[in-house]
């Protein structure tokens, strides 16, 4: 059977795109970077999707391969290179030698070659003899992106290493070296492959110089260990923590189909995964209607806000620097969630190419959240309970010290959570022992945690019962008492404004600001209203940093909450298409809203945007508790009842009383769980 | 042994209480409302308490209870009386008789005579022969709070009763009558238990008079069924949904001694149940350590928005009016909760006083939720997660149509999440065929969803680390570009405010204003910061009612997300201790906050105001789906680290791969799940 147009690219099809590309760059040197899937026009895509859902057999589509690499010229100097090709014809679509002023993604092969740079630098290792690690430890390079260029800089591609020492007298690999931050940095120029230049950093503490000043020969003599895998507990793990299992004794509820198919009570849609992006939906159908052609994180900045140098550079973009569906865990189960699970796969390549199966990249499976809906009838005593079931897609990343964790979570009322959950560690320098800092908090001895924002956005491409849409911004206002409209000052307003032209929009409390995602042609049969998708903006901090400042100027999509912009092919990135070292936001979200596109009635596109301001507390060291954020998209006036008033209602027979007594005594049949009280609403 | 000053009364404790009050008014009739425990004064609990905790047997302190009654007067008239009585000294401690102007919460044996004043009232059969109810339908008189008088109504105790017709063509008692909504309210003079007047309804849309009009003989014959109850949905309860179920072999890893003391992972609690606010924590210790003298949800308010007489009183205070205790459903095994399930009971009283067992008011479990954190280590593709337990302690509360779930959720790493969800049914009235309205939805043929808020109120009396606290708020605030303190735009400054007198504030967005409960005598030894405990203020719209409306004049609490006060004892209530037909909060936050009390390192207490403005729409028909709020307090410098970096990483055993698997091949021993990608964060 014919890959379906949003499958993954497979194994073979990513082979072939590799050799359609050697082909064409006879006799050169080509380091490649990525091979995913290009995703194929919408236009093409919406009348295959058409005869799909009308139950034809759609026409197949020919199969794209977006191809990134370097072709290393004559000087050995590497010149990026982007391709699209055909892969059923072999044909080549398009090709764009990226300019200089842009830089390619990071890939792993890269940063090997700065830990190698490290090793035999001679710059370095003068710098290293400064110092005196403490006996038994032992350098750890942690490479990082460079960051924004500051004003002034070269725009050379560059790599940055943040060194620790790691105690080896455990003998244990996992011993956590973040404890003991080294205050030296070295810089590689990705053309020589050379260290080029080790930062020196400050140590100081509030009312100390910015500049780093006289250290000690030991910088870490005052750091103390901290650690977290289990055997290296001082006390081991706890032990009163009794199991708590998820069992499906009849199996999960979703089905699986063609690889990428997924159906669940209603909901019908199709997982993609990719290097840039991580996990994607496709086509959401619920209970047969179209709700959302495309459902995909954009993008996340984690600027830093120490002020002294060369912190103003520590920003990454985790989607667009490295790429989130790079840095993905191979999942492996009951670790990373509980009960039935379902793993999808995906497709690396390396620096030749050559395509490897990265496993269990995304985990599917049910989970329990809690009550539905409940109703008692207090005249009968009958209670009514529904359990709410969400269906979860999930994926996790890693990028150094830190964790995120992304998931789409799908309920059986029709609604949509996009969750993520920042973990991991929090990035720390050295600091002098006893100081404090306005720059952040000191977290473990002699480890600062500095102050940061993490940002991501979420890119939604609706169809809400068809792909014109037109989002409307509802707010609730008060109003003034008066005797026409508000005699007794009860009544507030609900003004709704639909977005007719391309612009940003902010979360706002006070009008109690929601945005819904509405098809104009198409009217719910009770309440006279267009159907429509909803979200509230979520109500978090935007970007911190000086709007003329690097931080702000590369990242202007962090600085709203809502963009809707009107749908152009291949336009999936909120900070634009190129972010590794980027000094300006180029073709992201403040350029797309610039085109003023009429948005009414049209194939929009709804970005949110949202974050943490995290000024680290002690309890997040040394690995930081979950902070969980959640966009909520909800059905409104889409379908003609609560969707789920039919989930079954009756008593679960597994639960158990503290004392081990089974499913104590019912007072009725089906659902009924004893008299309710007698009161008002 | 004796009981702990925060258990609950017990039932002979309570028959106690009657008999002092019927021994101190003999030959009276005396009509019983409440009897439950009146706490003892904080200075005599907190010498309890210490003693407790240093592990010494504390003297037992006097038992107290409060009772309320009326006491019916020669003419009839009950006059409402409350007094407060030593039950173990049999002496009465404090006696107030209520002035007029207050009026007492509710109880269920009044309601009853509200819908016996309807069936025998002459009035009310006048108007009832103005309409024809179809055949085969019956009226059913909902008894509500008569709300807040408005401008000119004499102060005399009513009820209202909201009218509905009720399908008895399937023999079942519990098909929902809530679709077919009578445009008329009969109100009750309570002190003469007749209907003194029958209120008509408009049942017009946008546009129509604010009065009502002609009506049609048969006002629901547009109106159409909308059931909940499993056997009669037109096509049954959903069959593809698998079980899903919670399985503790072990057995919860909670341990409930005395009755009330609570134990797991760390934290030790006690919890008791009073008529006006459910399930209230008591003398909150992590770790050995106080955070929390006492945490309650004090009250709510349900002011809805449609213009129209009589609308502007329909305001319930589902605290103040009646009683959350009073309406708190009798949960039982496995249609509220998974897994195994601790069920307290309590005590209500009837008309005579006389005590009665509440079976299982308030429930305790522990759940899933999620990773708590992981990190992996992509040089050894050691990932070490944990999962995020949580202790809930529930209760759910039924007033006629609606629902509330009210949770308070502890977890492993120190925070506290407390938990609201809305669901029921929502409050509909009639509107004419084919119409919409300004004051709210349709979400079923000729039934109107009156747009309304839920304002609720959280009371924290923190004790961290002690009982004098401060309340700090920090924020995050961008600085300008500037060369001495921020010369790359970079730097943002993090500002703390000590609340240093009683006073309010709001959530801010723009600043992600926090606050903190500090104890500013103890130091964190890491940070060196004060401990403390944190949260958010929640970012939800306040009252939206002119200020000088009866709704907003009553509410004030509503009016702002945040209220810190000195305490007080007895100080429990945030919109006062009156609040049935008030038409302004007395003694509520509003006033507290007035006496500008010190609250620098003082015994504080701090208030949480959130909610949602609930437009509602057609999927909130006929079970609205769970609208969930939390407010999430957390530890802050309060411990030296991750309090749950020991949690168990083991793999979960009894998890399956979704072909039926059992735990796959694992590449790793303890906690270890496959290699990690290789990069930056």
């Amino acid at each position: 059977m014919a890959p379906h147009p949003f499958d993954q690219l497979s194994f073979e099809e990513t082979q072939r795109a590799r050799d359609i590309i050697l082909k064409l760059h006879p006799d050169t040197a080509i380091f490649f970077r990525y091979i995913f899937l290009e995703e194929a026009p919408k236009a093409e895509v919406k009348k295959y999707l058409e005869a799909e859902h009308a139950g034809k057999t759609p026409d197949p589509l020919n199969r794209r391969a977006m191809v990134m690499y370097d072709v290393i010229d004559s000087d050995k100097v590497p010149v990026y290179n982007e391709s699209v090709v055909d892969v059923t014809s072999g044909k080549r679509l398009d090709h764009n030698v990226v300019g200089k002023e842009f830089h390619a993604s990071l890939t792993v092969p890269e940063f090997r070659l700065l830990v190698q740079a490290v090793e035999k630098s001679e710059m370095f290792k003068k710098c290293l003899e400064e110092y005196h690690l403490p006996k038994g430890y032992e350098l750890v390079v942690e490479p990082w992106p460079y960051g924004g260029l500051l004003p002034g800089e070269e725009n050379r591609r560059y790599f940055q290493g943040l060194c620790f020492a790691q105690d080896t007298s455990s003998k244990n690999a996992d011993s956590n070296f973040y404890s003991f931050p080294l205050p030296f940095i070295p810089v590689m120029d990705a053309a020589t492959q050379e260290i080029v230049r080790v930062d020196r950093i400050a140590t100081g503490g509030r009312g100390d110089p910015m500049e780093p000043e006289s250290h000690p020969k030991n910088p870490v003599d005052h750091c103390t260990p901290s650690e977290y895998v289990p055997e290296l507990l001082p006390n081991g793990p706890r032990k009163d923590l009794k199991p708590l299992d998820v069992v499906q004794p009849e199996g999960p509820s979703f089905k699986v189909t063609d690889d990428s198919l997924i159906e669940w009570q209603g909901w019908r849609f199709r997982v993609s995964f990719n290097p840039r992006e991580g996990a994607v939906l496709h086509d959401l159908h619920f209970k047969g209607r179209s709700v959302m052609y495309r459902l995909s994180f954009s993008e996340m900045t984690v600027p830093y806000a120490d002020a002294r140098y060369p912190f103003a550079r520590k920003q990454a973009f985790d989607f667009g620097d490295g790429g989130a569906g790079t840095c993905a865990n191979n999942l492996s189960l009951g670790c990373d969630c509980l009960g039935v699970i379902k793993y999808f796969d995906s497709i690396v390549t390396d620096a030749e190419g050559k395509p490897e199966v990265a496993p269990n990249v995304v985990c599917l499976h049910e989970q329990d959240n809690g009550i539905a809906w409940k109703h008692t009838n207090w005249r009968t005593g009958r209670a009514v309970v529904a359990r709410n079931r969400e269906l979860v897609v999930q994926f996790i990343i890693t990028l150094a010290n830190y964790e995120y964790i992304f998931a789409y979570k799908l309920d059986t009322m029709g609604g949509i959570n996009v969750e993520t959950r920042a973990t991991g560690i929090v990035s720390v320098v050295n600091i002098d022992a006893g100081k404090q800092s306005d720059y952040g908090n000191v977290v473990s001895e002699g480890a600062l945690a500095q102050n940061h924002q993490h940002i991501f956005c979420i890119r939604m491409d609706p169809a809400v019962d068809g792909h014109n849409n037109t989002a409307v911004i509802e707010e609730s206002h008060p109003v003034a008492m008066n005797e026409k409209t508000n005699p007794r000052g009860n009544y507030y307003e609900v003004i709704k404004t639909p977005v007719k032209n391309s612009r940003w929009l902010d979360a706002d409390v006070a009008s109690n600001r929601v945005v819904k995602i509405t098809n104009p042609s198409k009217t719910n049969p009770i309440s006279g209203r267009p159907v429509s998708y909803k979200f509230a903006p979520m109500t978090t901090q935007l970007l911190l940093a000086d709007k003329n400042s690097v931080q702000a100027q590369r990242a202007l999509f962090a600085q709203h909450h809502v963009w809707v912009t009107k749908h152009t092919d291949g336009e999936l990135y909120a900070a634009g298409r190129y972010t590794l070292q980027s000094t300006r936001e180029e073709g992201g979200l403040a350029d797309m809203v610039e085109r003023n596109d009429n948005t009414e009635n049209e194939d929009i596109v709804v970005w949110a945007t949202f974050g943490l301001t995290h000024n680290p507390r002690v309890e997040d060291w040394p690995v930081m508790p979950v902070e969980i954020h959640e966009l909520k998209l909800r059905p409104a006036d889409f379908w003609h009842e609560n969707p789920g008033i039919d989930l079954p209602t009756n008593k679960n027979e597994a639960s158990r009383l503290a004392n081990g007594d089974s499913c104590c005594s019912t007072n009725g049949a089906n659902g009924t769980n004893g008299h309710a009280p007698n009161f008002m609403g």
